[in-house]
């Protein structure tokens, strides 16, 4: 089980790119490490990588390459998202895709296809760097639907082309596309779990307790909360092929006030240690490294204390809680949690809306789960399949 | 009476500022320094100078001040542009204006207080430098109206606000907004000749021959085609209440097929003598310095080769053209040409389309300009204050 952090570099968030400072990075880099992390996972700015469509910055590359190095001497593996697109409120589209020269990113063929190349040239990069996890297409791309809406038959064409592309360049790394919640709670949100779970080597989740007001629903210590990513992670799995399929919780954190200060080392201890028990997990990622420095203004107010170091650098109580128990699951991971109950997830019209935080079959699985042990998550469709198990219908 | 070109850069045109590189523009500038020019016009991108809209980049601002140093080095005065913006069909907004952080930039208070800010952080920076000529709101502007309704009052509020910023931190240096030529030719445009021709200190022009067919409408080498920036100039000295205030053709080119490349040398050179006998006249910057590389797609076919120098750096044959008329008008500028007659503009509602290449007001002067000489044009409501010019009226 991996255990690493999102980097938001301290000087810069993401404008860093532009201004690369090799430095910084390994400052930033070293305090990472040491909180016994053991990979990172960064964010490029699609468009200082690729500002025209016709080519791929070997500047910005090059400073990529610049930060793997700085975070295999530090100790540290590196997973690399691309298209960004969206981060923490802020969408960065290259100027070949707005306005005059407006498309649909998802869809319009010439778009794709650049992107495609944009991925195939970082992997090039990226590959004969043994400490590269591998690549992602991007942070939370659904997060660009309002702009450019496609169809879920779209969306699955766009992601099998792009990971094609990754795969063909970085055989036996990662590689992963992300959603946030809404590809598992919304009804009808074309990023599909099914996609999620099948197309590339893991399935990814990004469980937050804002979405669909979880803590606020339920507290920020309560059950549900500090089990929801396990939750996701067991909703993840029910839509894989693949028996074997390992999830990653790439992005999970403590966002304040939901999650008060005071509370947030509490609500990651418990967090990481549910989540340790998971059947088929890969590793966890925290979101994120670094506060984000005020001087830089209008950030949703949550997104600004989000790290486990301050933007100074220095370790905040949640980071030290975080170290303190990823060095306690190093030594004593918990064997995973024996399920003998499957909680069947019923076949018929989409029901996401059901499995969010609130909704029947979450509220039956928090149940369970308190009063047993976490169910199994059995698609009603592939209950012939998990007769292993003991079947319960939920509500 | 000023000659320069607008630079664009040979090395990845503008997206350089990424990944700026000195030796690039020290060559850059030298070979447009060896065509005998005296200035360069220079221009930011916006999204890479004010990431935040509590950051101005001190990098992007260190490297404005290496380009500026090195055009001293050159021989050549600058001229700076801050907020692109537009440039040659590409729009740049910082991501603090877009999607989740939408707001109109030139109504949000908040985005015209950052760019006051921004345009601030610029003039401190520049003052120092003795071959800065001054300082530009930003590219054409009114590009972004589709994306940023406003009206005319708002317009004028928000040229005020910059204008006065760059004025109180850059004082005795040329502080000036420009727009493409809607302001001169569409009927109820928002950017309004009177606030081109009042705010600032000097008026800026951008008279293009691609503007309301006027080339096509007429042939390459058409008087009204080698006349057009000179009519500007004249239409734009009518709105200026003070009579010495100067205009500036800050853009002209010759766009092929519409100019073919074997007329454009022609074109330069009488469209160059004409505009040397306008009255009033700062100086000419011609667009552009260097063709854009075919490695960058998606540009209008026209953008591609309006150079006075190839990709390569080696000079055109209008480049040689430019270089020849430049050094005779040095030489021996013409006499500002003795106007006696007014042509005069009507009074009454917006009547800008009449002014345009094939209104009647246009050919009204081109005709009498073939015939006898350019006429002075005259605003009806000032007719009483040319009692010097023999009146005519327009059609």
């Amino acid at each position: 089980m991996r255990f690493g952090v999102n980097h938001t570099p301290s000087r810069h968030w993401f404008h860093a790119w532009h201004d690369f400072d090799p430095d910084a990075a390994r400052r930033d880099l070293d305090a990472i490490a040491a909180l016994g992390l053991d990979h990172v996972r960064v964010m490029c700015l699609w468009p200082l990588f690729q500002p025209n469509r016709g080519m791929v910055s070997e500047r910005a590359v090059g400073d990529l390459l610049t930060l793997v190095d700085a975070a295999a001497a530090a100790g540290l593996d590196v997973s690399v998202d691309a298209l960004q697109g969206h981060l923490s409120s802020f969408d960065f589209y290259p100027a070949w895709t707005q306005t005059y020269h407006a498309a649909n990113v998802f869809t319009d063929p010439s778009v794709v296809e650049a992107q495609a190349r944009y991925l195939t040239v970082l992997a090039e990069a990226l590959r004969d760097r043994p400490n590269v996890l591998g690549l992602q297409l991007g942070n939370e791309p659904n997060n660009l639907l309002p702009q450019n809406p496609a169809s879920a038959a779209q969306i699955d064409a766009w992601a099998e082309r792009l990971l094609g592309a990754v795969a063909a360049t970085l055989p036996g790394r990662l590689a992963t596309q992300s959603a946030h919640d809404a590809v598992w709670y919304d009804d009808g949100h074309p990023f599909t779990p099914a996609s999620l779970a099948t197309r590339g080597t893991h399935t990814v989740v990004h469980p937050w307790v804002f979405s669909a007001h979880c803590a606020e629903r339920y507290g920020p210590l309560a059950f549900q909360s500090t089990h929801l990513a396990e939750y996701v992670v067991a909703l993840a799995r029910a839509y894989a092929t693949d028996p074997d399929r390992q999830v990653w919780v790439q992005e999970v954190g403590a966002p304040a006030p939901l999650i008060p200060a005071e509370l947030a080392p509490e609500f990651a201890r418990q967090t990481l240690e549910n989540l340790a028990a998971s059947e088929a997990l890969w590793g966890v990622t925290w979101w994120c490294s670094h506060d984000v420095d005020r001087r830089l203004v209008d950030f949703p107010e949550l997104e600004y204390t989000l790290g486990l170091l301050d933007s100074a650098g220095a370790a905040k109580p949640i980071g030290e809680q975080v170290a303190a128990t990823v060095a306690e699951l190093r030594r004593h991971r918990p064997a995973p949690r024996a399920q003998s109950t499957g909680l069947v997830l019923a076949e018929g019209p989409d029901r996401r809306s059901r499995r969010a935080p609130g909704g029947d079959y979450f509220e039956a699985w928090m149940r369970r789960a308190a009063e047993e042990a976490p169910p199994r998550v059995v698609l009603a469709e592939r209950a012939g399949a998990a007769r292993d198990l003991e079947l319960v219908e939920a509500g």
